[in-house]
């Protein structure tokens, strides 16, 4: 048992609602739930609450308003922001237990699950009926659909197929104070304020969901993959914006520049070429008869801005083996140096080269390398910006060269997170990002789901003071913008 | 000059912050402003204030709140709920002069336009460019943009396009205190609660949009509208659900039962089968090769679901005269009885047999003629129910039927309110969809927004005083389960 003054209390009152071994208290169980995809934060959780079902959900969120603690919800733990990361006074409640798909709905194209169902796990079950659901971040094999609904999470296919947001139709949600609220419908709208879409990507900062209706979409009739090299990043980043252009919304449209090329190259040997400053992986899908017309244009237009040694892929096991090396990315460039700091902004798609161009000077600048991995055709990056921890003040340059990246993402009409949330991570970003009317509008509406601040505190937008002290806000005569908003 | 007391004050100062012509205030001057599309229920404004830019409506919303006055924002004022209609002791801020297009983006596909612009008129300028706006409520001609963020709205493309919320990246808006935020962006996602979707179907409550940059989308290459006629409502519907399930979303999906047939054939001599039961109409866009294809296994759906006399229309002249009767469709229905009462309920797609079914059986007991008319594909029925209002009693039980309609609509798993919003006239209704702690959570968004309660007052949610009047929500000892939102 931790030494500091324990909340025995709380602890029995939860061991009684749930059962004994849904409470973990030791150290040594509360290791593992220690840090989320985030692994340089770590804190070890007050407790971790595994409740089985909506009652159980329901009544640790009553016992912890009674003992006035706070409460963070977990999914899988796969996010990279640091949203699920523990607080040492507050329960840790996984919602892993509640792992269940509910129903499937052929004829609606709908299925309902708990929210510790696994994204893939959904359309393993649909699969019979010829059937899928379309979001696929590259955790997708771990992370759960309510750490998804919590992150609006995208993926590779997102281009075409929506976020989260766009996949989803109905949810059960408890709030803080454990009050049920049914959101969205089975209709293509429905009235009041759209809280489906505000509930999602809300970082578990408003509610927890305990049921999720999602849409499936049918499997597609056809998919291709066309890979192509550039010899240069402007030329592709051009031949993105072609696509885009011509109205062809391929299922997908990812870039990687050399650095990420030859680590990826290395690591899997999935066939990219070696010599090229940037290829393309593009995924078309749909009617076989539509694909033929399409991939004529993609060819054409590929071909006009320089591409060479266009590959396309129509087996599966292409197809798989070529987007082998874009999901081993991560991984792979992670082999090249002791530590890698993952960027995640959005930026205008016809501003790429340009943002592209400053990273190199900049990387330059700091002396670590980058290697870029993009959604280039939803115009997201993920600069991985390499260094050393152990070396002399390596960790502090690539924090401020990332730092300046999000930075350079909002003046270019991006913003400082395209699918990994804000979590920790990113909440000095938020300052950047947003003035202080702003901000103080998100903590209005936290106020108004949950008015004691009890659901993952700290997270995802920064208080004005944390703003204020970065120099991101101006403060008069020592007054915030907001005094009515001074405690968030 | 009105009788009643009248702040003067407010008055003067409006002139002098926009001009003397940008403030109507004698009666004749107002009376065009008594009331929007629910032509039903009039009511004159405290004054009209029509500033031509952001500074102007910012001013207007800052003197309001000196002033302690309400505002209720207006579009064009085609709304069907009352969403816009007037309170006599508020200002009406007509945005009708925030009409420019303020730029269009080519390669990016959007708009940038105020919230005056017509939504038709968004299409006609991006024309020259082969693109256009997708979201067109039958009003398009006459809407503005501002009020089809307000109310979220849609239109027969809605099913393959998506309603308003989908269709548009970023929001400049000023909160009922003259405060402004940027929500949304041109990327994809971005980071923070999803405002941009709480602002859209808002119906004015929460603020005032002064610019909206909307998404563009390519014309498609080819289109086609087929139109099946069918001897039972049943086997109609019965289509509807194989299509949906097939993976084949139509640009349209309407259906009209035979009381709206005849009335359209009367009107326009779209050429109509008038022996038919059902008629449907698809639109099928796309690809000239992948239209082909999809029109064989519509054909063949149809065919197998018992539809007889299919007609198919390729050229430009045969569709819009084909679409004519179904846009006719209202005034043709109104031409039948001296009132009608048009209902806006979604139910899932797959109970569309059932609801019509008791749909019947209600006509039959009320002695009111039914003819229904609606967007088949996304379940969203519009029951117009006929009746005179000179007769005893058929206004009552005209309202009656309609409240009953909207009930099964939400047993069923649907929505009351489909694209036409709440407004006023569906406040009794949204305490059948919600709970209390539903509603209560809605009263505190607006809260967030507005404490003061001065945009729109008495619109969209009901107070929780007026649900629990109506029976439709428990009272413990005189109190409202959330005494904290008593005044709302």
């Amino acid at each position: 048992m931790p030494a500091s003054p324990y909340p025995t209390a709380l602890l029995a009152e939860l061991q009684a609602a749930l059962s004994a071994d849904a409470v973990l208290h030791g150290a040594e169980d509360l290791r593992p739930y220690e840090c989320d995809g985030l692994a340089a934060l770590r804190e070890l959780p007050l407790c971790v609450a595994l409740p089985t079902d909506r009652e159980g959900v329901q009544a640790v969120l009553q016992i912890c308003q009674r003992h006035g603690v706070a409460v963070v919800p977990r999914g899988a733990g796969t996010g990279l922001s640091g949203g699920a990361r523990p607080l040492r006074d507050a329960v840790l409640l996984s919602l892993a237990r509640l792992h269940h798909i509910v129903a499937i709905d052929r004829e609606n194209r709908t299925a309902r699950v708990q929210p510790g169902v696994r994204n893939l796990a959904i359309s393993e079950a649909a699969r019979p009926l010829g059937l899928y659901y379309a979001p696929d971040p590259s955790s997708q094999i771990a992370c759960s659909i309510g750490g998804n609904v919590a992150e609006n999470s995208g993926g590779v296919h997102c281009l075409k197929y929506g976020l989260t947001v766009h996949n989803i139709l109905e949810l059960d949600v408890l709030t803080a104070t454990g009050e049920t609220l049914r959101i969205g419908s089975q209709a293509l709208d429905s009235p009041g304020y759209d809280l489906l879409a505000l509930m999602t990507g809300s970082e578990g900062l408003l509610g927890v969901v305990t049921e999720c209706t999602v849409r499936l979409l049918p499997m597609p009739e056809h998919v291709l993959v066309l890979l192509a090299a550039f010899s240069s990043v402007e030329a592709a980043a051009e031949s993105v914006s072609a696509i885009i252009a011509s109205g062809i919304i391929p299922a997908g449209l990812e870039m990687m520049d050399r650095l990420a090329i030859e680590a990826a190259e290395d690591f899997v040997h999935a066939g990219y070429p070696r010599d090229a400053a940037a290829i393309l992986l593009c995924e078309l899908d749909g009617p076989a008869v539509e694909l033929e017309e399409q991939l004529r244009e993609v060819e054409t237009m590929l071909q006009r801005h320089g591409a060479r040694a266009i590959r396309i892929a129509e087996d599966a096991a292409t197809r798989l083996l070529l987007w082998k090396g874009r999901k081993a990315a991560f991984p792979a460039v992670g082999r090249l140096a002791p530590d890698y700091y993952c960027m995640d902004g959005t930026i205008p798609r016809q501003r790429l080269a340009e943002v592209l161009e400053q990273i190199t000077a900049w990387s330059a600048e700091y002396g670590l390398r980058v290697a870029n991995v993009f959604h280039a055709g939803d115009g997201n990056l993920h600069p991985l910006i390499l260094y050393d921890a152990n070396a002399e003040g390596q960790l502090h340059a690539a924090e401020e060269f990332g730092h300046r990246i999000l930075e350079l993402c909002v003046s270019v009409g991006g913003s400082v997170t395209g699918e990994h949330g804000v979590g920790v991570e990113k909440l000095d970003s938020m300052c950047v990002q947003f003035n202080a009317a702003e901000l103080a509008q998100l903590h209005r509406i936290k106020h108004a789901f949950d008015p004691e601040g009890r659901l993952n505190p700290g997270k995802a937008v920064p208080s004005l003071h944390r703003c204020a002290e970065l120099g991101a806000m101006h403060v008069h005569h020592g007054q915030l913008p907001f005094p009515e908003l001074e405690r968030f």
